[in-house]
Formats: C-alpha cells, structure tokens, sequence
C-alpha cells in the first residue's frame, strides 16, 4: 500500500496520494504536480482517480494538472456545480486495489465538501483513515466565515452536524489526514502534529467537546483573516484552473529594464532578508522574505501586472517560482538578473530603512516621537500580550489603515520576528513614510530579552479581521 | 512539531525523527545518515538525541557515524552490553521541546529491546504515538528466533508479555511506528500499511487475540530465513560498527582487471535484470537484481574479498553503493566500465542462461527432462500454491541442497517473478549446471495466464527454515 | 568573457554561447533549451540574440524556443527564406560587449550557411575563434549530398569555394568551433578532437589540402547515409517548428493498456541492452539501446503514432525523452510501468533471440545454415574489413533489403558492438525472421579474440548509401 | 578523445581531464575531486596519470585525493622534492591511447614548473594544444615574485627563457591551457579569454613582445598582492596535503552555541550580501560575502579556530564549504541554525553599518568629517582613477594599516562594487570605529552615475603590495 503525504511548503497544504494494486488516487493535488506523477512512477503505478475535498481557497487546485497526463478521473463533491470533473455523493466507494475510499458529505467549510473514509477490505471493515479536507484539522476546524458573513451561522451549525454526525463517530483509531497542517490560513489555530487520530482529537481538541451552541457561537466570533486572493481562487477553482504544469521560466531584466518597467506598471517582490533590505534596495518595493511569499503575496500583489523578484545571489529561483504559481500568479515574469547589486553597480538611488534589536527599542520606548506599529494578527497580540504603548494595524491591512499613522514620527513596526515588519516597512515606505524602523526579533526577540508583553486588554487603533 | 519517517527503501527499514522547539530526536537511524542531518538543517533544529530501539540484525545502525557531526548522545535498552551509548531504563522520560519520550521496556524480539511513547504535554497526557521498534509491526510481530533455538520459547513470552503489559493497553488512538515495513527480512508477514494504530492493530492483527499460550506455540513454530549476514549485523551493532558518513565511491574496472580480479578473489555482482543475465554475463558471477540487493546479498557475499558491479548501462551506481554500506559490506570496491557491453566488446567468452514465459513452462510441464525447481520462500508455497510437480529449495539454501538437483536434467527454476530465479540460475551455472531456464513471471505470470497452482501438500525436496 | 560549448549528447550537435558585458549570444541552440538560460543567468546575463548558422537537418533547431522566454532576436543566413527571424549577409557585425560577430556567407552545405568569426576587439583586430557551423569541422567538410543528387557537385563547388576564400585564409592561431564534433550524421568523418584551430587543420585535414576538382570529385563520390527523419527537420527548421521549452511528462501504461495500443497503431521502442533484449521482449518491438536512440530513431519512426518505451528498471527516462524531443518527435508518448517485469509477470508471450560471442561465431562460420550479415555503414566494412563469407546490408536500409535475406538460415547479425546488431535483429524478427543471433561485441570483439577481418573488396548483398 | 576544461569557480582555477582509448590523465586536480571521477565514470574511462604543472600557491591540489579512488600515478616536475609522486624530465612522454603529452619543463614562476604539449599523433606529429600551468595565461604570465624579493630577477629570467624557448615557438595554431583564468590571484592581469592560442597570444599578449630586458625589469617591478594563506598552501603542497576527498558535513549552531563559542576562540564569517551585513549582523564578525569566500578568506582567517558561517536563509552552503576545503580550511565547522534570524529572534545586541549610494557620496564629499577610504588593489586605482580626495589601503592589509585611519572621522570605504568595501567595514567595526558606512556600488556605480574619478598620481596613504 502506497501512502504519502505531500506538503507544499510553507502554504502548509497537504495532499496525499494512496495506492495498491498497480493504482492510484491523489487527494487534493497541488498545480505542481509533477511530485504525484514522480511518486507513481517509482511505484509504477497508473494514477487512476482525483479527488478535490472541496474548493480550495487557498491556492489553485492541481486536479486539471494532473489529469492531462494521467488520463486520471476528476471527482468532487456534488453539491456545487464544477466546470470540471464529476460530483460524487455520500456513501458512493471507490476501489483502490484491495483499497476502498468511501465518501462522506461533509459541508461547512463550504457546501461540497466532502471527507473520504479509507479501508483496507483485505484485513477489516473498520476504516484505516479519513481524509478530512478542510472539516477537521489536529486541534481545529475548518473556517465557516468564507462564504460570506449572512452564511456564517448556518455553515457553523453545518460543521458541527458533519463533525458529529460523520467523522467523530468513527473509531477513536482512525487516522485523520486533513488538507492543511499548521501555520495554513486556512484555520485560526492548527496544530502542529503531522499526524492524529480520531480518539487523540477527541481528547485534545478543545471544539469538539462544545455543544452546538456553544461550537456555533465560538465560530461565528472567531476572528480570520481572509487575504483578497481567495476571490481568485475560489473563482478558478470552480471554473477549472488554467493548465500550467511545468513551471514557467522566469526572465532575467537588466537594472535598465526593471527600471523602464517601473514606468509602466510592475510588481517588484524584494525576496531577501529584513536585514538587507534594510540595508539598501529599490526605492518602492514591497519587502516579503522568501520563505513569506506563499502567505503574504496575496495581500498585495495583483494578478495582471508582471511581478519581478529582486533577491541578493539569485539563488534557488525555481523554488520561489513554485510559491507563485501554486497562488495563481502566472504573472511572475522575472527577476533582476545579477541581484540587488546589478541595481547599486548603475549608481541608482537606493533607500534604506532601520532596523533595532530589542534593547534598542527598550531604550527609547518612552521617547514621545515613537510611535511603535505592532502588526501581527490580532488573535497573537491578545493571547501572546503586546508591547506597552504599541498600536496595532494588521500587516495585510496595513493600507487600508494608512491614515491612521502619524506622519511625523518615528514608526517602529514589529511582529513576532522581523520578517512581517519588513513588509510593513515597506509598505509605509511605499506610502511616503521615511523614518521607519524594524524591530528585528520583534515580540520573540522582546521576550528572549526579558522586556515585558502586557496581556490586559487595552483599546488601540486595531484592524481585526472581523467587524 | 516535526515528525518524518524516513525508509531505507528495499530493506523496509524505518526511521524517525522527531523535533520541536529547535531540537530533534532521531530513532533508529540507519547508517548512510546525511539525511537527518538535512533535514534538521531544513528545520533549523539540531539533533541532540539518537534512540536505538534495538540492536538489529538486517543493517548496520548509524547513531554512532550521525553522533559525529551532531554530538548528539545515543541511548539504547540498558539489558545489554553495548559498546557504545547510554543504557535507558524503564520509565525514563527525554524531552525534545513541549515533546516527551518515555522508554519502554519491550524485551521479546532481543533482550534490550525498548518502545518510545510519544507525548505533546502541551496538549495532553495521552500519548500520540509509540516507536515499537521490532516488538509489534502492522499485522505482525517481532520475530523471536534469532537468539536460538534453545532461547526461542522463553523470547516469544517475553514478547508476549511487552505487548500484553506495555503496547496493547495504549489507547486506540495511539499511533504505532515500527522499525519495519512490509518487505523486512525482520517478520514474516508485516502489513504494508504505512501507518496504523493500537486500535486498528486490535481489530486486524491475529496475532495480538491469540492467548499467551495459542502465541508463543505459533512463534515457537513460525517458518522464517535467517541470512547469514545477520551475525555480522549483530556483533557490529553491539560493539559500534566502524564509522562511514559519507558514501564509499566505486573505482572503475576495465574488463582486463576484471579478469586479473577474477584470478584472486572477488565477488563480481551483475545487478542487471533477468533477461540481461539470461542474454549474455560474464561466467561465474552472481545474478542479483539491482532492487533486489539488499534482501538478497546478505545471503551470498562475505565481507572480505571485494565486490564489484556490472550494470548495463552503470546508471545511478551510487544509490546501489548505498544498499552494501547499509549492509556493512564496506569491501564494495567497483564496477566494471563500460558495463557489460565492454566486456564482449574484448571478444571474452559469455554465457548465456534459458528464459521460459508461462506457456513455454505449461508446454513442456509433462517432459521428464524437465526439473522445476521452485525457490520461493517456503510459507509462499504453501500459502500460494505451486506448479504441480515442481521441487523446493528455498533460493538462499541453494548451495547447501546442490546435490539435490538432477545433473542431467533441464532445471527450470522460478520464483514468484523472475527475479529470485535469475538469482537462483547464476548459483546453479556457478556450481556446473549448463542447462538451466529461468521461468520469467514466475508464480505470479504462470497464475495471469490462467495455469493453476497446486495447494495440497505434497512432500518434495526442500529446505525449510527450521527444522 | 563567457564562451561554452554546449553538446547534445550522443547526437554530436555543438551549440555555443558566448557573452560579455552582460550580453550573451547563442549559436545554433537545441530545443530543449533551459541550458542556456541557465548559463546566462549564472553568469547575469541576458541572451539578446541567437544565430542559426544553417537549417540543420539532424536535429529540430532551438531558437524559437529560446526566444520566447529571452525576447532575443534570431538571426540566420539570408540566402533562403525561413518562416522566422532575420537574414544576415556578408560582413555585417553584431556586438556583444567588447566582442564582435562578423557573418561570413559560407554556402555549401546548405545556401545559406554562414560563418561567425569572433573578434575581441579590446584587443585585436585578429579574429580568436571562428564558428564554422556545418561548413568546416574537426577533421572533415559539411556534407553536399543533402539537397539532391543533382545539386550536389554545385554544393561541392560552392563548400571548396566557401573553405578556401572566407574560412582558411584565417590566421593558423583562429579556433574553430563546428556545429558538430565526431559521431555526428552530419559527417562522414568527424574527428573526435573537442577543439581545433585553422592551423591545425590545415596540417591535419586531408579534404584541405585538395585541389577544387579532386575536392569536388570526393565530394560527389561520397557514400553517406540519410536517415530518413532528415526531411522532417528541413520543413520544419525552414518553417519554424513547433514551441516546446519544456520537455514533455511520459504516460505510465500498463501492460494492459500496451496490448490494447498494439491493436491500434503503437512504436514500441525498448531501450534495453542487446542482451536483455535477447533475454526476452515484448514481440515486434524495436531494439533501439538507450544510448542509440538519437542516431538510429531517425530510420525507423514515423511521427504520428504514439511511441512507448520499455525499459528494464526505468531508470532516468527523463533523459531518454530529450532524444526524442530534440529530432522533433513531439509523439512520444509514455512507457511501460513497472518496466519489461510488468509484461512478464501478466505471464505474456515474450520473444528471445539468440547472442553469440565471437568464438560461437568462428566455430560454426563454415556452417553452410549460417547467414552472417553485417549491418555496420559501407564505408567501415571496407576501411576496416569484414568477416570472411559475411553479407553487407545497413542497419538503416534493412527494411527496404529484406527479401535479399534467406529465410531458411540461421541469420547471425553483426554491427561493430552489439548494438545495431540487436536493432537489426528486432526487425529481422519482426518481419518473420525467427532464428536470429546477435554477435555480441560485433567486429570489435571479434577482432580483439584475434579472429581475421578481410579487407579485399569482395562483391556481397549491399545496400550502400548512394548508388 | 576527452577534452574537458574544469573550472574552480571564483578561484579562476582549471583543470583539464583528457583522456582517450579508454583511459584519462588529469592535469592540476583540485581537492574535492569526485568531478574527475564522474567524467571518467560517464566515458567509461580509467583515470590513470595526474600531473601538477607546478606546487600550486592558491589551492590546495587534488593529486593524492584523486590517486585514492583511482590508482592513478602522480607526476610533476624534478626538480623540486616532493612528499609524493614521480619527478618528470624534459622531453618524457605519456601516452594516452593515440594521445601523448610531452613534458616541458618551464621554470619561472617556480622551479619545477612543467608545461605539457599535446599530440594526436594519429593526425599529425604537431602539437594540438599545450597546458602551460603558469608560465603562460591568457593575457598575461606566470608571477615571479613568490619566491622571495631576492629571487625574482632570477625567476623572471628563467619565466623568460622558458616562454621564448619552449612555450612561443610552438606553432601559432597550438591552443593553450593555462592552470588559471581570469579573477586568479595567480595573475595580475589575466584576460578573460576561455581559450586562445600560441597565434593569438603572440599578437596580443603585451608581455610576450618584450625583450629580455625589458621583460625583466617589467616582472620584477610589478606589483601584486600575495595573501598569507599561500605560505600554508605551499607547505602542504609540497609535503602532500591531508586527504579529504568528500566535503566535510557542517553542524548547526544554536545562537546560544555561538555564543559560547564567542568566549573560545572561533571565527565567524558572514557570508551575506553588503546590504544584509549593513542591516545588523553579529558584532564583531567578518563579512565575506558568498562569492568572495575563495578570493578574501586567505587574508582572514587562521587554519586553527573553528570557522563558523552565518547566512541568511542557509541557501546551498554545501557549495560554499567546498570553497574552504579547496583553500585547505578543514577547520570549518558549521553554521549558524536558522540563520541571522536566529541570533535576531533571541533578542541579541546587533551591530549595523551604514550604506551610501554614490550620490550620498557625492552629497558630503567635501565634508571634512567623511573620510573617504579606498580599499582597491592599488592597480585598479591607478589605472581606473579614484574618487577625488580619497585615501587608498588595500582591503588585505587593513588590519596592518588601521592605526592610520582616523577615528573621529565618519569613515566612507569604498572597492569597485560595494562587496569588498563591506568586508573593509567588518574589520574596521572589529577594530572599534563605529562610524562607518559602505559605498554600494563603489567605483563602478559612482561612475554609472557620472560622478569623475581622478586619474593623476595623488600621494596618499597606500599599502602597494611591493615596497
């Protein structure tokens, strides 16, 4: 029996790939997906069937992808209308070799979702494993809020009935595979446990010993981000992505061409560190680290203008590449070829922003010109405490709120490490502000120093996700 | 929370590693160890710990060449000698982060045998898993011959006992991680479920329902092969096997040193397939399979005269260098260049050996010049069925049975593939036999072509395991 | 200064790329094309122009592909039309950096083949290399045979001319950079020297030292063969052929699936060793060994129907497929799972044929039911001998020849190696031949056990390449 | 026949494997040799001779590394004693199936220099190419000056008779391989050409036309930078340099690890981008960045404490390391895990530098508290010019210079790009000044952006590196 779990980095989306008997299913595959066919191959197995637990919102669905070589089947649940693929219903079985998946309707997160249980018939009628998709996770639920705030309730009382009625009766054996693991956006507080079982849910998380009310009331006020790039995805999720499968090769722009493109519209992506790009960059460039791309690029990047990459060595590009097309962003044109020191070889003009450790800010946290910006999610800053006398803006909207920030201060923007805080430099910057100052280490590195977070409530300029 | 399995594949060797909170603990690593060390640096932890749940038998263990580079401590089972490491005993709990390992000690398979339960305390006092090393498999348990005859009774209640006293009372939830999946020379029957649990053991291991007495009587009289290499293993692993990290690199062969080679003593492995062999080999060399290695090698090779390699085309030779370090064969020396192509391109003699499909075989069944002589494990013939008159022995006892085979007869042997049985042949040609034919397919094709397959017992030659 | 050489390997084709001051250019690129984009941006720079020095017949050219994701310009000779890019005449410079490119109209092998000559003018006026396209190599000229047999002394003519005014009047210091290096169908006669210089040549290339009319008389009186694929790659590389870029995904096939596609119209190619081929194959297959693929598919596959590898372990197929890519074979379709096992273990009928080393052969050669047939090109029968009482028919032209073979014999086939031997047996038998031996190590081996080749001309079956 | 050029990237080091008739000869290996193996292992050749054209300054060689795996024979030249290997005389040579190098022996830059002249002498009896070690470079010679102040006449003598009698009267079309390209400390000024010839270099080598005399006195006044790590270089080339042959592995470092470390004696080297180091960095550390590790590490560090990396992302350092290991620095010993961010996250003091872009140079140019520093090769400043008003110490000697810096002034470093100047801002900010900012960009960005550099000879504070 073939079982994988493939984890597309840092988006925490997990898919899985089952087989037996010379066949294969794929559950909830990446656009990328060369990874499934790879596996197979070394199995020498032919992937027969494809499985889409839901519309996912967060990145484009791989199953068209995979499909074009595979010859494989597309399945989903019936209860939405897909511009692909074929609508399965409860209790409908799918062999696998000696493998069985039966499905589960299982709505909530959104209408079709649908759960797969799995057997293994040769050796017992008591499932082995149940693919969750995005109903249960180890140490949460699925999200009820992304259709819309009108269907919240009702898609709460939904969850829970699936949860009851489907998944938890299943014996305490059981092994859960869910579609996301922890650091998802795709639910507010997933464990970081790569494996759980029904019984070890039952025991450890907390929502599943609520009553209904009291499960439908805490989901209704549970306080989600939801970055502007679900619209896109749900819409070509449902419609049938546009088929890549290779990964696009990105162009190499001279300083001279990147600085022709800024006259037209361009998205430039500065993909190094907080510290170097503090130290010196483009003047206008939105700051996301490498490893932020999957879950920051959807706040503030468009899906038609071109995004070129500037990085310091241009080193492992085709990884970056992955972030971009698994969002949808086919747009990703190029990078600056030489790195940020093609730029300051020309002579450009370059910016620069500060960065403190902790001691420096400790030093100067009274200093009546600092206005320090905390912009973490809200649920961090409440749970984890904050930084006397900061105010919060949340980093994804952080534009939205631009007025709400004094201009004639020093900002000193922070979140849990310093990679967020470049983002939000960047952005302040974009938006005119000029003293502007990461805290590198943010509230760990303030922590690890011993400096005090304060944890009472206290009313601050604040964007929660929810009104 | 990290959590990985890594399998050396073939041998169905697992191991684990697990971490958090910048630290990871690795259990059972195997010897060609970079691995963890990658992925350690992939999650910014450092391995601190290195648990062996056993001293194995199948491979050389690796915690003394990945303590190197980390200077992480080893531990093993304290009921035993070691020559390196720190016994633990009983109860004794290490934590790795908001992780906890608790030892438990699981005797039965060896003496020193020990189980890891896995705790998040950060969550709750029920344990997510345990590492069971060789104590329980999916749908098998440890096997509890390899002390002895004399020792194999009192090893079987000892076992008995670990899983009734220390396993089996875990909850349901509890998901089990073995040193071995299905394939291991270490059980008989291992399930190739790569996860499983306490609760879905319950249900679907017969083993685990037979009462104490019904269990050790079915372990005292379980049929399974002991490779030689096994003795190497054993005493390499007590005392601390000799130290490699990075992989040996092959020298190059030129067929006139080949044939000078062949005047001392060396083992020339031809790890190309059956019909490679069957079309043309050098005379005199061991036909294994470049996937069959690590099962098999064990059998045929010592550890002094150096081996080399031919290969058709010498593609990807650095993953088969891998199988023989796994195993400690440290004399592997070379291969041949060129492949075998420059070995008749020198005009050198060439044997040849015989290939049969099913219907050749089904149309000269009933010819008295023909021997079939079947090679599979013994427990497959049972339980499969064989062609009817075919002889047994079984393809690792085939020296010892030599003179049991017709000189004046076509053999005809066959495995289950095609594979075992190229092995096999290349024995048979070894020791004189000219007219020998490799049933391509094996069991496993004769049964696809719709011939039948004999289960009634019938005593023929054979070389069962035991006694 | 960048300078590579870039080999498609096996087909013997030389592409360039050279670059300064942040500026690269490509001379005569593959299709599969990542290589130089590669190099480019290692090197920070971007490819801005790329040259075709000829319409290439043995290879699909790459600068459409390159194109696309470099937005460089495609330069080619302008006595012909193509159906992309611009023509360049005699004289005209092109700079990159420092460097400059100066086409030189080199007709001969084809109209309008031209030269580049490489100056480095920071430093000298005198030229550093040359890139000779198909117009002058290592040892040998450009073939003249390709526009027809009544173009062909005008070819010859215009090639001595092309040699002696524009190419060897170069300083002896000039290095020479062809478009192809030995092994090569481009010529007859390729010297297998990495790189060579004007002067050099001019001592050592007998064809320069001619005078024209012993020149063209060699010319027009050569015996080279033209695969058939030849006509394909003219239309298409006059066109513009097909985009790529990124190299097809190959489809799994069961052996199910396989038979069903033998009912349809399948080419089934298995790129095993000649021994395993004889060991047993899958019937009416073609034998084209990995390493042959790129020389030899070009005879015998047509460009509609699906081609299916079968290979022993499929073990880096990925590399097979770019053979086929680069001749345009864009039908490449997928392979046989599991590989050649796969069809064994349905327990199908398989087919073997015979091998010989050459001591078989020498003790059985005055056997009046032998047929020994040599399949090796002309030219190597009679500069290098032959097997005494041995036939003459090339691999290539077998089909056309075969009714000139005895059906009632023992048909021995021989090529220098083995390889095209096993090729030629797998057409043997697919047009009814049944008792066909391969002579493994061909007239190498042969002639390394010291049996005799003759080389009196001696009057045989033969199917040369020009009348 | 095998012609392969291997470069040591960023080293400008090469090394050439040709080989023929199955077997292979390498000529200046570098340490981490598996790159000669791979090459030998994909032509199915036998590596079988190794020459040292000279006891290399710069590397470590290769030689007694690659002898292990292969057998091979080591050769160099006899007139100097070495610790291993075979002495060669004028005139001996080797064969290489048809191939055959000759040894001439060319001393000069050191006394048992040799250079090899390759034949085919299956072609011609002239020479195709000739490895000159080096006595002669592309553009340039072999330095004279390593042997000490008071033998240089006399090695320049000796370089000269050795070009002039042996070298340059080979035939014009003879192409040369010299052991170094362009970047190599081995050479003042050695062009970037990847091939020339005898021809060519004749025509625009300035060097080659000049008379004894003149030659000379050219050689002995020149003046080049020898960094200290030559003398251990020599040393183990000399006596046979300890085998590695695999890349050593890294371990990670927790920042409390470093820590610790910092109280012993280690050093840490920064190896990311100027802008990342300018951003903060760990105090006192030395900023190396990634692609200046081979040219500025040997200045550095010591070859007793242990080397200790800090990246940002930890991208590839497996590459970086094998930098280290070709300069003989088997002291490095791991990383920094998590990368800068780790040492940030724990809330540690950091240091940052300042960063100008020329254009803030400009601004404060005349400001009498900016002191302009200049830490170029002293050639490049005068040939290049520099910025008006600037002081010149070459980065390699800063710390022997530093008291003649002032340190109430904000100090300006600047080099030709913006990454040596980084390296200079490490070592002042070790040495105490605090105010200091890196010129990104340096000469070549203020000369993009318009801004003059003086050319006349101006006086000032200057550390040449011949008196």
């Amino acid at each position: 029996m073939l079982f994988e779990k493939i984890k597309s980095d840092l988006l925490a989306h997990n898919s899985y790939i089952i087989g037996a008997g010379g066949e294969a299913t794929v559950i909830d595959p990446r656009r990328d997906c060369q990874v499934y066919t790879n596996i197979a191959e070394r199995e020498s197995m032919k992937i027969t069937r494809i499985f889409e637990t839901h519309k996912n919102e967060d990145y484009v669905i791989g199953s068209r992808d995979l499909a074009r070589p595979t010859g494989a089947e597309i399945l989903h649940g019936a209860r939405e209308e897909f511009g692909f693929g074929t609508g399965v219903r409860e209790g409908e079985t799918f062999s696998v070799g000696p493998l069985e998946l039966e499905v589960l309707e299982t709505p909530g997160h959104t209408i079709e979702s649908i759960s797969l249980l799995l057997r293994d018939r040769s050796v017992s009628d008591d499932p082995l494993m149940v693919f969750t998709g995005d109903a249960l996770f180890a140490g949460d639920v699925g999200r009820t809020d992304l259709a819309g705030e009108d269907m919240r309730r009702e898609a709460s009382e939904m969850l829970y009935e699936s949860l009851h009625q489907k998944i938890l009766p299943l014996p305490d054996s059981t092994i859960v595979c869910p579609a996301h693991g922890a650091g998802s956006v795709c639910g507010g507080n997933i464990s970081d446990r790569e494996y759980t079982t029904i019984g070890f849910e039952k025991v450890t998380n907390g929502l599943l010993s609520l009553s209904k009310d009291e499960f439908v009331e805490r989901k209704v006020s549970e306080r989600l981000y939801e970055p502007p790039y679900f619209t896109m995805m749900r819409k070509l999720n449902r419609e049938g992505p546009p088929l890549i499968y290779n990964l696009p090769h990105l162009r190499a722009y001279s300083p001279r061409e990147i600085r022709s493109l800024m006259d037209q519209r361009v998205q430039i992506v500065d993909i190094r560190s907080p510290t170097s790009f503090a130290g010196g960059h483009i003047p206008g460039v939105l700051s996301i680290w490498r490893n932020g791309l999957p879950l920051y690029m959807g706040y503030y990047l468009n899906y038609e203008d071109p995004i070129v990459l500037v990085d310091d060595f241009n080193l492992d590009l085709d990884h970056a590449v992955r972030h971009f097309v698994r969002l949808g962003y086919d747009n990703i044109a190029g990078y600056l070829a030489g790195g940020f020191a093609a730029w300051f070889k020309q002579g450009e003009i370059i910016e620069r922003s500060g960065t403190w450790s902790p001691p420096d800010l400790a030093e100067n946290l009274d200093d009546p010109a600092v206005w320090v910006l905390d912009v973490r999610n809200i649920n961090h800053r409440e749970e984890d405490g904050y930084i006397q006398g900061s105010h919060h803006i949340y980093v994804g909207h952080l534009e939205e709120h631009i007025e709400e920030i004094p201009e004639d201060k020093r900002i000193v923007v922070h979140c849990d490490a310093g990679y967020k805080g470049s983002l939000a430099a960047s952005i302040l910057e974009k938006h005119g502000f000029r003293n502007v100052v990461n805290l590198l280490g943010g509230t760990i590195g303030w922590n690890a120093a011993n400096y005090p977070l304060v944890k009472e409530e206290e009313r601050t300029v604040s964007a929660s996700p929810t009104p």
